[in-house]
């Protein structure tokens, strides 16, 4: 079968699913195009992931733009930490990812290397493009996000954004006032992302602009050891490759998620929960089971704020291992992040059911020795003073820029009894995060099959129905004595139940057969001579390529079910 | 009532439809993001317009990159003509867009005129930001694209499109492929685009990142005349603002659109039909008819090339006539542009049925002459002479960089009959481009009313149902005695059907329908004592108000029917 991602690669571009961008202009590295299908097909892997998201899960998606302001991505971290190490041949003068560049040439542990250390290495190894061995490069750091500016003149500087997460964390306080100032919540986002890799070449692996659907699942921080729907999945089992199993090299282990949280071998049921629905999801879509794992982060790969964090990759036959979601329990990094650089806040203020009475020691400004000294000022730096943290000595306020001197004995701390009312909280952030276009890539290679039928290789891409672009093929077995016109009849009917149909009249029936298989169009309705006399059809199952004859009465509410899998082929009596 | 805009965007932001975005840091003129509604009621809009262009057209959505290399806005013209004249002013440095500033400080055809005599009709006009007299100002282009560069070093400069549309015009040849080699056919795209605009001020309707819906269909040059589904809409009544209704400040008319082709106000069907196709879809989505109008381009302001050209108008009570939708013929100028850019075919090779012999001048040349005269090469040149347009005199050639004449005696011109098998087209392109951004605006405007009921104001937003974010409110008379179960239940059988459904059980029962109201939710259950007696629950219109008792049993069927407009409130019996 040679090398699958060139077979699928190949199909994509000839049958309309992934074409190369601005191919008249030569193309783009990092850039594709969905044609006709692909798109479809990824709208239909969008759509089933809201079912589970926005329906299932009641987390509503909002819509945030792709160019952001500078500061958004300075709390961020992006604008400081969001770099690759890079280099350009003194031969060539072409650019490598410097631990790519290295790990290519052999070097192991590339990526954890220091700058010099790295430099070092990559001097006695041959120019990945030219060949010349590279001598002296110099290493520096590259921001892997996009620049622009906004507006005209001494312009304001924007950034493609490199998530969709931050859409979420700067519109939290909103989001927090949308669900009634109660925790959990949830926001979900599926939109471009955008990453400048300095030489993609891996295909639809690795691209620039890219479409991610992102969940944050905001929870009270004690709470995230309890999902409340977590008996949904307790018993689901998850194929796990824990760090244990990675330092022991073992194979991935199907493990029940309460097991999973009760050995502690996931974080919390929170994430736990997540890994469960992911897995559903992506089969739902449809990978493979069997080439799915759910690899946890080392501690050394891990980002420092984040306690658990799992990639998820599917098994490709050219790529090994690679990612297509990330589930993290990123605590309350973000938040924070952005209430440091903002100066608002970003916490839920959570009231007590019964407020409670609680001591506390508080500053009790001495009004009659600070009005005669301070006169119209008083007010003001009394109010100051009973917000401040009790400490004992001298404090120092600032009052409209002047800095202001209050020696102990013009205040007095005194213990109080108050009521709390509640308490201000700042929640931790859930997250699965997916790569839609990798979610496609991977369907389509994990559906793509070739078997010789009759003597003729037949391509067919086994997509699930609900997944599949076209979702009926209505062809007349002849362009004539009226088959034709009863096949387009029911191709309307098709269209108005909002069916994705597709008339095909040209070749021979076999041969019709064949395109639809390639583009993976599940069922396919003939119309034949028969059909006149007995009013029914043929209706062909893709993957068996069985053939029952049905009714033409009520067709369009069986292909109905049995696009939605609501109703199976094999139950089909002819 | 005040400023309806005021009323609508403080709704919009508190209720979560429209926010502004990064609005802890300031938020940006030109973006927004959109809110938990906001976003869903995007999707339904855009899903709408599917119906009617995927769906019913049959035209298949793609979706390219929103950055695109420099080459395709060479292409398109935008490198060199997306601009816009700005000055700065020379007191508050601020900038402007040239014509707006003029504009509104009462001149007249500001947009018309040189640089130099608007710069002299501004040097008498106060600075729009601080007041003073701008005196001399330098008016410069302004390039509206934001620009980008992919990928390190020495780079290559990208654009974030400013329209979608140049995506299906590159894509033209495996679209062509992917269609079968046949016009008429379409292509469509839902996508960001974007407008570095000087200095927005007009809101939600003057955006810098905003959506698009465009679809580019192919036709033959000599077809447009005929759509083939022309009588769909041969007879629907649209209110048109023609040429000469604005010459002779006239109203708009509604016009049958056979009548508007036959008398010429409209250039052909293939406008004609989506002029009407464009009504019907926005007062689908929620506009009123009666705040729309379709207003030719007078011949002036028209795109060069460009014959017929309509903007879509709806009418806000702030901003007056706002083009929502705009749709021309583009003729073959987008598909010339890009394959003298690129160096590649755009046309189609259309066959005819049964290939005619015509009779064709054509050059021979004269072997035994070029033979011994020029070698090796000889035989290179004798085909590049085939390859030319029949003419006297001398012939100049290149072969290899090399300039080569070639006397008239070389050669000689013959008649010849040859078979012709087709013709090379290069379709014209008909274009109906929407702002999705807009359109949501319009509804929200369109659709708010304020009203007395019992004494106090209630909001209210009109909406269709099936563009309603919320679709169905589930509330329990009283959240206990088992009501608030009822209702939970029926809250997930909605679900289970994939029905937008909020369970609500704070508050008086008549402050949470006034909640529902202004969000626009078109029904509301309601659980009561009686529902455990009866089976039954209350459904509330949210227009009418009115209230009927129907059974649980069945219920989400019904509701289902009702939000598709498949059954009307006003045929259910209590």
């Amino acid at each position: 079968m040679g090398d699958v991602y060139e077979s699928v690669m190949e199909l994509a571009k000839r049958r309309g699913f992934i074409w190369p961008t601005a191919e008249c202009y030569g193309s783009v590295a990092g850039f594709i195009d969905y044609g006709p299908l692909g798109a479809m097909m990824k709208r239909r892997i969008e759509n089933i992931w809201r079912d589970f998201f926005v329906i299932q899960e009641g987390y509503y998606e909002i819509e945030s733009p792709v160019i952001g302001p500078e500061q958004v991505f300075i709390a961020s971290g992006h604008v400081k930490g969001f770099v690759d190490k890079m280099f350009q041949c003194p031969h060539c003068r072409e650019y490598f990812r410097a631990d790519h560049a290295a790990e290519g040439a052999g070097i192991k542990n590339a990526a954890h290397m220091e700058r010099s250390e790295l430099e070092g290495a990559l001097a006695r190894t041959p120019c990945p493009a030219c060949g010349t061995i590279l001598g002296e490069v110099g290493i520096f750091d590259f921001n892997l996000m996009f620049q622009t500016g906004i507006g005209p003149g001494i312009q304001r500087r924007g950034y493609l954004r490199p998530e969709t997460a931050q859409g979420m964390f700067t519109n939290f306080s909103r989001l927090l006032r949308f669900y009634r100032d109660r925790l959990p919540f949830g926001a979900v986002q599926i939109g471009k992302s955008f990453r400048n890799e300095i030489s993609p070449r891996q295909g639809v692996i690795r691209l620039r602009e890219f479409t991610q659907a992102e969940a944050e699942i905001f929870v009270h921080p004690a709470g995230k050891a309890r999902h409340p729907y977590f008996y949904r999945y307790a018993e689901y089992r998850v194929p796990l490759l824990t760090i244990e199993h990675q330092i022991e090299n073992m194979e991935p282990e199907a493990v029940a998620m309460d097991e999973a949280v009760k050995k502690g071998l996931v974080a919390h049921e929170y994430v736990a929960y997540y890994l469960a629905l992911t897995h559903e999801i992506l089969v739902r879509v449809g990978l493979s089971p069997e080439k799915i794992r759910f690899r946890q982060h080392m501690p050394d790969e891990r980002a420092h704020y984040a306690t658990d964090c799992w990639d998820v990759e599917f098994l490709s036959e050219r790529f090994g291992w690679v990612e297509v979601v990330g589930i993290a329990d990123r605590t309350d990094y973000d938040l924070k992040a952005h209430a440091s650089e903002s100066g608002t806040s970003f916490s839920v203020f959570l009231p007590l059911e019964n407020p409670i009475r609680v001591k506390r020691r508080c500053l009790v400004p001495r009004m009659k020795l600070l009005g005669p000294l301070f006169k119209g000022k008083a007010k003001e730096i009394a109010e100051k003073i009973e917000r401040m943290e009790p400490a004992e000595g001298e404090i120092t306020l600032e009052i409209a820029g002047e800095r202001i001197r209050i020696p102990p004995e013009l205040y007095e701390i005194r213990e109080e009894e108050v009521e709390v009312r509640g308490q201000e909280v700042i929640p931790h952030v859930v997250e699965p995060s997916y790569g839609i276009d990798r979610m496609l890539y991977a369907v389509l290679e994990h559906s793509y099959a070739e078997e010789v039928v009759e003597g003729e290789t037949r391509r067919v891409l086994r997509l699930p129905p609900w997944v599949s672009p076209v979702q009926v093929a209505v062809l007349p077995l002849m362009p004539r004595d009226g088959l034709d016109e009863i096949a387009r009849e029911i191709h309307g009917r098709l269209t108005l139940k909002k069916i994705v149909a597709e008339y095909d009249e040209n070749g021979a029936i076999g041969r019709r057969y064949r395109r639809q298989d390639e583009i993976g169009t599940p069922f396919a309705i003939t119309v034949d001579y028969e059909t006149k006399d007995t009013g029914t059809v043929t209706l062909r199952e893709r993957d068996s390529m069985k053939q029952v004859r049905i009714p033409l009465e009520g067709l369009e509410d069986l292909l109905d079910l049995l696009i939605k899998g609501e109703k199976m082929f094999s139950q089909l009596r002819s």
